[in-house]
């Protein structure tokens, strides 16, 4: 079957693999109907190093149930599922507490031995993992529950880490699709204004049309006191930070009021970061966030999708067959497309 | 009149200088009766630089209204009040917010032309900051009234920003004054599991009566080890870190279980700390604390003193009149004491 393998920073290539098979009696196996390129794939497009093996990427999926191991009994061969960017057994003790991506039986596909950017699936802890989708959805509706795969429910994530409710300033910083996801998610969550930090017009745009009631395209210093006048001096009440860098984190600290959250799901590309008295302690400022428990979330966004009441799929600007992919990686890295969606 | 300053590390004294007068029409000013030595106060006495002009200290105090300014229209002379250790006008959005040691008026006593470790003190914001105690108090309370001030509340403090709540297994870490009311906060807010983390026994026995469930010994990776022992591997809902240095931050970290809440009150003796991937990102753990809103919690605990559900005064196990405070110094810096209260 053909898979999607990086070999080094910049080297995407659609190759020849050997099908998936069923490891254990809790596997499934699914064949791929839609897939993505996630802006975190960027991280490794931009710095993976010589990788002769190569490296599976993907890990956001729909796709159709072809063969279940014999513990599987939530799941049968032909549904077409939702598979989250992380498995897990959806029992355990941090399972039943919500915290999916710290399953003790579960992973991430970034980095596994199967991922999603192929034609087929190998999905671990089927039961705890996949979500079927009603037979007969509407084939329109499938960008929007991809989204549900990580992206939306992202973004999702760091509005409910975050506390978003009504009457709370809320700013999100970047325009990406997880940050315009947050936007979407924080307008549901009710927040009444909602500041998108970004500088990508027809980014911020469809921003604007998920609920963003102000645009703040200045960055640094200058970002932080144009989002300050634009609160009376106070700061937001929530940041949702869905970048990564150091720069947005400092921006972050910058404009969160005392009191106030920073909630973050891009994945930081730092370790060590200020918290002292001049950046959070002082303001009893709250930092939250981490990778999106996406499966805790998914059965109450599914209805809401099929009903119309969210349409997270706009994030895809283009689409690609799985062989050519390569292209859909350029696209998102030279910021000529938002996000692509891909048919296996 | 009589005042504490600090002229470097080691070197405290009492000397004599002028009385405090009323600089704005919303000050008073107290006659000090019960002021007391902090932990943060240990800082300066390790590593204040040579300042000849000496530096004010101290920042608890209870005392009797003698002067109030024009605009004070809550307290009057002979009042017997409980000073925060930060001042808030109380009317403004962060004070309403809860936030009152972000007051737009406020400011902290530490530091300050007039502290409390004196014979009288100047309160800016009097109405927004001193809260009257019922005239015919028991003199016997005043201790527990003075925890009030700070060291009783900052550890309430902690529990509330770490939302401790019944059904949640907690961790405090330090068997100072703040760790210790930070026990017994957490149990007055449902707490069913308490693990004390520290190492003096007389400490941790006080620990004990006000409602630790366990004690840990041992710090560092061991310590981790052992709270993840008690816990079946999984760490604790909440961990209150009441020291401040970077070995207790990390071992927060350490413990803290998935989705669970690291809240500090001791005051960071660092601006960078570990918040990535492998310490908090990861694990969505969130992080919060800071300086606490004393004010905000004044009205609800006088009450819960005043009837015996609480009995922080149990902290202090000296007291020293003013001309000796360079010996409650000494005696909380070497350990021979828990906290020292000062009678002016």
């Amino acid at each position: 079957m053909k898979a999607t393998l990086m070999y080094k920073s910049g080297d995407v290539r659609v190759v020849e693999v050997d099908e998936p098979t069923l490891q254990e009696p809790t596997d499934a196996i699914i064949r791929v109907t839609y897939a993505c390129v996630c802006g975190s794939d960027l991280h490794p497009y931009h710095d993976l190093g010589d990788t002769p093996e190569g490296r599976r990427m993907g890990h956001e999926a729909i796709g159709v149930v072809e063969r279940i191991g014999d513990a599987v009994t939530t799941l049968d061969v032909g549904d077409t599922v939702i598979v989250p960017f992380a498995w897990s057994d959806n029992t355990c003790a941090f399972c039943r507490d919500g915290m999916t991506t710290n399953c003790v039986h579960g992973g991430f596909f970034d980095g596994a031995s199967s991922a999603t950017q192929a034609e087929k699936l190998l999905v671990p802890q089927a039961d705890g993992t996949a979500v079927a989708i009603p037979a007969g959805t509407d084939e329109a509706l499938m960008p929007s529950l991809l989204t549900l795969s990580d992206v939306y429910l992202t973004g999702y994530h760091a509005a409910v880490r975050g506390d978003v409710a009504p009457g709370k300033t809320v700013a999100v910083i970047g325009d990406g699709a997880v940050g315009l996801s947050a936007v979407l998610a924080a307008k549901q969550l009710g927040a009444e204004t909602v500041i998108l930090m970004g500088r990508h017009q027809s980014r911020t745009d469809l921003g604007r049309e998920f609920g963003a009631t102000h645009v703040v395209a200045e960055r640094g210093d200058e970002g932080v006191a144009k989002v300050l006048e634009l609160t009376g001096g106070e700061g937001v009440h929530v940041v949702l930070e869905a970048v990564g860098h150091m720069p947005a984190y400092e921006q972050a600290y910058g404009i969160v009021r005392p009191g106030g959250t920073i909630s973050r799901v891009g994945v930081p590309q730092y370790e060590d970061a200020p918290v002292g008295f001049t950046s959070l302690f002082g303001k009893n400022a709250t930092l939250t966030g981490g990778p999106a428990t996406v499966r805790a979330y998914l059965e109450a966004a599914i209805p809401q999708v099929l009903d119309g009441t969210i349409d997270p799929g706009r994030v895809f600007d283009r689409t690609l067959p799985l062989d050519e992919i390569a292209e859909a990686y350029r696209l998102m890295d030279q910021r000529e497309a938002l996000k692509v969606l891909i048919r296996p």
